[in-house]
């Protein structure tokens, strides 16, 4: 069926704003393993146009959401890097509070394996039963793997080197549509062209004849942007390779290169290690959080950070950032 | 050793100390099972002298402990009312931080069997052995009984009537020494006298004969103080007899009475019927809490407590209340 061209133009302006849609990174917690007030222990909501994840769930996750205006019920994958209780105890609380809010919909949760048994153990002494599925997806220890293939996105695990099984996690945007050039649009032209157009190929007709070509009618796709969580980890030989040119790149820095020996001790790293596999990486912008809570002053690390990688920025609890773009 | 009578009134005086010591009660949370923004779930410490106790232990407990300079390092014995989540999330996130602050003095945990089960498993999977030992004393559903003789007092339960198995706790002073009284301290009473007579009887000398005795020169034990915690709870026939004049008393008041019916299907309690509990008791205050998140102004269920009993107080976070005196 044809279509007027100030049609398609108005079909065009609305699918080029979920081309150019949001992607971004909320801190809800970044402390260490021993909170001190202020800082909660970790958390991220990462927003990826409509959808959201939770990754990590410290203790108090579902109370810094409300404070934050952000509403679990756009939440459908949780991810948990590790079975440390400063990454997963505010996950059982959140659960409940989804469920007395008579949450339907299903709920993925990428763990290493255990998380489900302490949830249905939980579940099991509260003689509860959740109104909503969850299917539990368990990670594979030190692999590199994608472990969720979305319309929009695709997740991969990042090895991490911690006392016990712990992995990252790698947002990252699939290549995009072709943007069709609104400024050559001609009137003649289909939405079934379109169409055919933003999947990369020429327009032709049953004589094989070429109507509408990609090269004239189209923009190329937007970059894809692409996000790393890295906690908790001592440094690790694949990461760099991994999160290579990531826009932005989340790294604990428990330590000041003062305490590398403790670091190294507990399976975390400096700030300045963090920085180094940034550099290494040529990401574009380091986040730093996970400070250890015997440092009064964050701002140390954040000057170690920078002098080897000098866009670190310490990750502020309550803030938001773009990623890429 | 004869005692100088100086030296003999400045013992006195530091004893006589510790008899009028503070008992308080300190509100850490008083939120219902979902949170809303500033109300944290349930969770409270009580000091008794130096004993610190923590009754409930909901979701951001030690956070709030941190919040309001009370240092874990006093809590020697926790009870947990029952196994949901909103009065035991923050459990393990603390015993974490006790492990990671390096505490080596025994714990115990009073609740009802599961949560030591719980406990274990979560330090299973984070493969982590506390570096104090905790003592897991099962409470028995339904009853009535002494789960703690100290020095200083006694810890019972309190049956509640919940969906699950649920224990309120009754604080209770022991009868205090008698009183010596110092207007009449004479010259040649010896150290060994003082605590013959605190314990209310005559001093005797080797023929029988009365040296001193209790009625001259003592005063009576002071009034003996108590507090009690009743959450979560529908009405349940044994309680005023349980809690009969209580100094202090916290009961669960989730619901309005115009929504009394939810509150029979939960097993929970109106404001009105915790008041009017607190008025057949013959208590002395009674604080309310528990209120459910879809009241957003508790004030209400404040009015509605005061009709019946108007000595009624709403449990504030971060707010102490003296017990007796």
């Amino acid at each position: 069926m044809p279509c007027s061209c100030t049609k398609l133009k108005a079909i065009l302006e609305t699918r080029s704003k979920s081309v150019s849609s949001p992607f971004s990174l909320t801190i809800l917690g970044a402390g260490g393993a021993l909170p001190v007030p202020g800082r909660f222990p970790s958390a991220q909501y990462l927003q990826i146009n409509q959808q959201g994840f939770l990754i990590d769930a410290g203790e108090g996750v579902q109370m810094q959401l409300l404070q934050l205006g952000i509403s679990h019920h756009r939440i459908r994958h949780i991810f948990i890097s590790h079975l440390h209780g400063d990454h997963y105890l505010g996950l059982m609380g959140l659960l409940f509070s989804m469920h007395l809010s008579a949450r339907k919909q299903e709920l993925h949760i990428y763990s290493h394996s255990g998380l489900d048994e302490i949830i249905l153990l939980h579940l099991r002494h509260a003689k509860s039963v959740l109104g909503f599925p969850i299917h539990f997806h368990h990670l594979s220890p030190g692999t590199h793997e994608c472990i969720l293939d979305h319309d929009e996105l695709t997740v991969s695990t990042i090895p991490l080197n911690h006392r016990i099984a712990c992995s990252g996690f790698l947002f990252k945007e699939k290549s995009g549509p072709y943007r069709i050039n609104k400024e050559v649009l001609p009137e003649e032209m289909l939405l079934q062209h379109i169409v055919q157009l933003k999947s990369g190929k020429d327009v032709v007709n049953e004589n094989g004849e070429i109507l509408f070509d990609v090269a004239t009618y189209t923009l190329p796709p937007h970059k894809c942007r692409s996000y790393a969580y890295c906690s908790d980890t001592a440094p690790h030989d694949q990461l760099a390779d991994i999160i290579k040119n990531c826009d932005l790149v989340y790294h604990e820095a428990t330590f000041l290169t003062a305490d590398s020996q403790r670091a190294k001790e507990t399976f975390h790293s400096t700030a300045e290690q963090a920085a180094t596999l940034a550099k290494q990486a040529t990401i574009n912008r380091l986040l730093i959080g996970h400070i250890s809570a015997r440092y009064k002053d964050a701002e140390k690390l954040l000057e170690e950070a920078r002098v080897v990688f000098p866009n670190t920025f310490l990750a502020e609890e309550g803030k938001s950032y773009t990623v890429g773009g």
